[in-house]
């Protein structure tokens, strides 16, 4: 827990003290109460477990299905909008903006949302889709969206806006 | 009613049982609550339908305004960042995903909003904007900045992600 | 107040009474508790000022941090997703859709948000990073990504949709 604060504090110029991220970083709260609704899940009570994050939801604005399976120290910083499908697999020390989906594309069932490895950052307002495999220490840009695997280490980049007069 | 429920089921391979959908899912509780204001709207209750409809993005983090015409069984997934503009015209069948904007660009008045047509399928973070036609069957793909005419049955998409090193 | 709600009214082609942009416009209220939380921060009360934008955050989703300088008439259009952080400087008569960020790039301290002028006008889900200056009468396109210093009277845009099929 200690470990997670201070992992906070090292990504986050804004935040100051224990006290302030509890209170105050609905990240934080929606990942205290992703890991109660995912006892839930796994012992098939599934609606109470979807309830808790439905509520978790309303005032936090992240969206984290039970069924995800989730590493250590996962940062969601501002997080509105975040959306983490079912079948979603993070690994440890990642770190996710506002806007992310991790999601997706189409309607066959099984898995069918992206794993994502350790220490991967995700940009404001990406959307990663698909049963792909994101490697370890990779970075995606603001507003990229991701649709194939990519390898360990890499930086992946959208398009940056170009003037046009 | 049942129909809409069992696209829904055929559209999310998340989606369960009717208890669950009606519960818990953001997309058709906001539908519900703009078929309401809707009523209230027609009748020139603007600031009732207004309202209904402010306090139902508050819950479910959609916004819809009552001066839309949407058409049977869309289905609004997910739903954070959902906008829908006052003079926004909708098919039957459609599925908008988080962060869809169906906007406006300027300040010019009247139709100002886009008309999608049946089945349309707009991707996470999409932004439809002006007063544009987005034809049956069309599919537009996460990200995605339209701001033109779309004729029935293409694709539309943005640009993937690129590895930078 | 009231060239605020002209300001408005000239903007959005929706807005028709001060009651109405009062009572349903989730921008303008997050805007005037901003100037009490701004107020708390000033005088080094920042939990408190902190909290005050926690709450207005879960029911407007808007997210501006006290820290952040922000001038006269700063229309939020609609909202949801709006993340403006710490260290950023916004001039008078701006305008910012839903989904926007105002945020940094990376996890350096000091001043790392951008400053923008004057009259400048920011598109849905467009991502502004790093400590960069928007020149005055900038226009930026949705869902647009700027990493860099934008002069004077510019338009930057992205790349919009391209038809695959």
């Amino acid at each position: 827990m200690i470990k997670y604060f201070k992992s906070i504090k090292a990504r986050d110029p804004a935040a100051r003290h224990f006290v302030q991220i509890i209170l105050l970083y609905p990240g934080v709260q929606a990942m205290f109460f992703y890991r109660i609704a995912r006892f839930f899940y796994i012992i098939k009570l599934k609606l109470i477990a979807e309830l808790i994050m439905y509520i978790v939801r309303i005032f936090t604005h992240i969206e984290i299905h039970p069924g995800a399976k989730i590493g250590k120290r996962l940062f969601i910083d501002h997080g509105s909008g975040v959306v983490i499908g079912e079948t979603t697999v993070i690994g440890d020390d990642c770190t996710i903006y506002q806007g992310v989906t991790l999601g997706g594309k189409g309607t066959s069932h099984g898995k069918r949302h992206p794993t994502l490895g350790n220490n991967v950052l995700v940009g404001a307002g990406a959307k990663i889709l698909g049963n792909i495999k994101i490697g370890n220490n990779v970075k995606i840009g603001a507003n990229t969206t991701v649709l194939h695997d990519i390898e360990d280490n890499k930086t992946v980049v959208g398009v940056k806006g170009k003037v046009i007069n």
